[in-house]
């Protein structure tokens, strides 16, 4: 039942690339540590990507695109139709993460592993649909084996393609209506909190909008108790098929030795879930930026990650990741291209 | 005795740009809010440059270096020397400056504001000599008079010609061993707070040598006293030709209606004291980083600034600003070529 490839090994980073990495650092014509968390980027891509110099040049975004069953329960202001209009918009480039895209000259594909309605072929988006939407899952699991098994697949396939380009980083983004949801409470599950430190306003639900959350939240945790302890279980009961598709994405990236930029709140949640069922995956994800939506500080503690930025973004579609892009490429630079003190001469080491 | 430039006016940013800007934000694809500070950027800039797309394409960066007569007072673990070896550094692009700068495309340019020793002429090196570094300000004023205004007309000649090559932003950044200690001294006098809150380990001090830094500010805090209210004197007093450089640079873009990317802590102290002379100039600053340096965080709070980075950097030369440009180029972006609700027909708004 489990895809064979979800066991195949990880790497550990290369503690030798680190050591020299680190040692360069040191060289370099600033005081040591200065550069702060770009030096710490460098050293910990290098150890990831086992080379001397890293790099974060060749970028591919993945954006899942899924429903949920659960919208119709009232737990977002837009209706799942907007699903497919967004990968209508993805499709002709007008929404944010393709503007990032164009702007990082990253590549960009978008998935549909299972909107409401199918739109059809569309140029630069995936179809590997699992199922027409997830069922509500106050009153079902949410998803069939089977789907789960596809949507898996579809975020391994979306990893493996990166992968052929030669990417030397990965992001992985989600669009669905719904989709905060599901996220929180499967991260209820897995964090053993409670619901309202988890379900915020998404998309921009109203206070009333996310007391009815957390109620809808409960409601399934406890339709869905007997399986929580069992992962693939509770996935199945609680998850979303682009959050499936997340966590092969990243478990796969991770396989074929390439970073994961982890973006917000969602993406975050298939990380912690990736991390419980492979542990080894945990260096392999880097974490872009802390969103606005409340429970996310939370997930990253969980992970004991510390996001690069705090922008206040609560968008999705990798465009918190794909900020962070520059930080990356500015630091693979400046461990590249700054002289040592010995070049330049000075006398401070 | 004050130059005349110095009174020359400062617009107000535009309140229609402002308000055209936010009218855009709330009709792109997606939810109101959403790319939080990137937005606000986006209308920030657009009322700065009083246009109605803002832009971060043409960036210029200025670095000041200087040297500080304090310095033999062991309250830097490097030698004055290295200011010079700096110098040169930057001259050859060996520097992180360079290679951001590089990477990012901007007008570099550094100005030799007074180091001890001149290095003669140099590539992109700007010769401005105010002084060979500043006085001890233990037992006598950093500066005459006529070193202040060389500095400050060094600053303003950085910022007028930003402004003739079109830069969309300046960026100010500084290099001076010692820098710090003469910061903290203007920044405690400026805020009538204790030097402990403000001396910090700069580029690498231990404790012992930060106590000793702190003793250093509070003995020139008291030769000093007398003159503390009186703005001009204050920073004769105390400051460094960089310092000084960095007040008129700041001043002389935001009347020329350059925005200005803040840098770390004694680039913000540069920007503090020209809030004080200036009021007029305080919309035009933005702060691109918090630094490592534990200072940082009263002044940024003094004047209510929220700065878009936090990376633990704490190198000066304007690397944290130039860190920080991607982020401002990527709200550009998305402001300008997301598409809006209309045109992607979606049904939510």
């Amino acid at each position: 039942m489990t895809p064979s490839w979800l066991s195949d090994p990880i790497a550990v980073p290369s503690v030798v690339c680190m050591a020299v990495a680190k040692a360069r650092q040191e060289q370099l014509t600033k005081p040591r540590g200065s550069l702060g968390r770009l030096e710490e980027m460098a050293m910990l891509l290098a150890g990831l990507q086992d080379r001397e110099y890293p790099a974060a040049d060749r970028v591919g975004i993945a954006i899942f695109a899924a429903d949920h069953g659960v919208a119709v329960a009232g737990i977002s202001p837009y209706p799942q139709s907007v699903t497919v209009e967004m990968i209508r918009n993805f499709s002709r480039g007008g929404a944010a993460i393709n503007v990032l895209a164009r702007m990082l000259q990253a590549r960009l594909e978008v998935v549909d592993v299972g909107a409401l309605l199918d739109p059809g072929p569309l140029p630069g988006v995936v179809s590997k649909r699992a199922g027409a939407g997830t069922r509500d899952f106050r009153f079902a699991p949410a998803m069939t084996h089977e789907e789960w098994r596809s949507a898996l697949q579809a975020g391994a396939e979306a990893a493996w393609r990166a992968a052929e380009e030669g990417c030397d980083l990965f992001i992985g983004g989600e669009m669905g209506i719904g989709n905060t949801t599901s996220a929180a409470a499967l991260a209820s599950a897995l964090m053993r909190k409670a619901p309202e430190l988890l379900a915020g306003p998404g998309a921009g639900l109203d206070p009333v909008g996310v007391a009815r959350k957390v109620a809808v939240i409960e409601e399934s945790l406890t339709r869905h108790r007997h399986v929580l302890n069992n992962p693939v279980e509770m996935l199945i009961a609680l998850g979303g098929f682009e959050i499936v598709a997340l966590v092969g994405a990243f478990i796969a990236a991770a396989q074929r030795r390439i970073p994961v930029l982890v973006d917000g709140f969602i993406a975050s949640v298939a990380a912690l879930y990736a991390t419980r069922l492979r542990g080894d995956v945990r260096p392999w994800l880097l974490f872009a930026h802390e969103s606005a939506e409340p429970g996310h500080r939370l997930v990253l503690d969980e992970m004991q990650a510390a996001p690069l930025l705090r922008l206040g973004m609560r968008l999705g579609e990798a465009s918190g990741a794909a900020v962070a892009v520059p930080v990356l490429r500015l630091a693979c630079a400046l461990h590249r291209e700054m002289a040592t003190f010995a070049e330049a001469g000075i006398s401070a080491g």
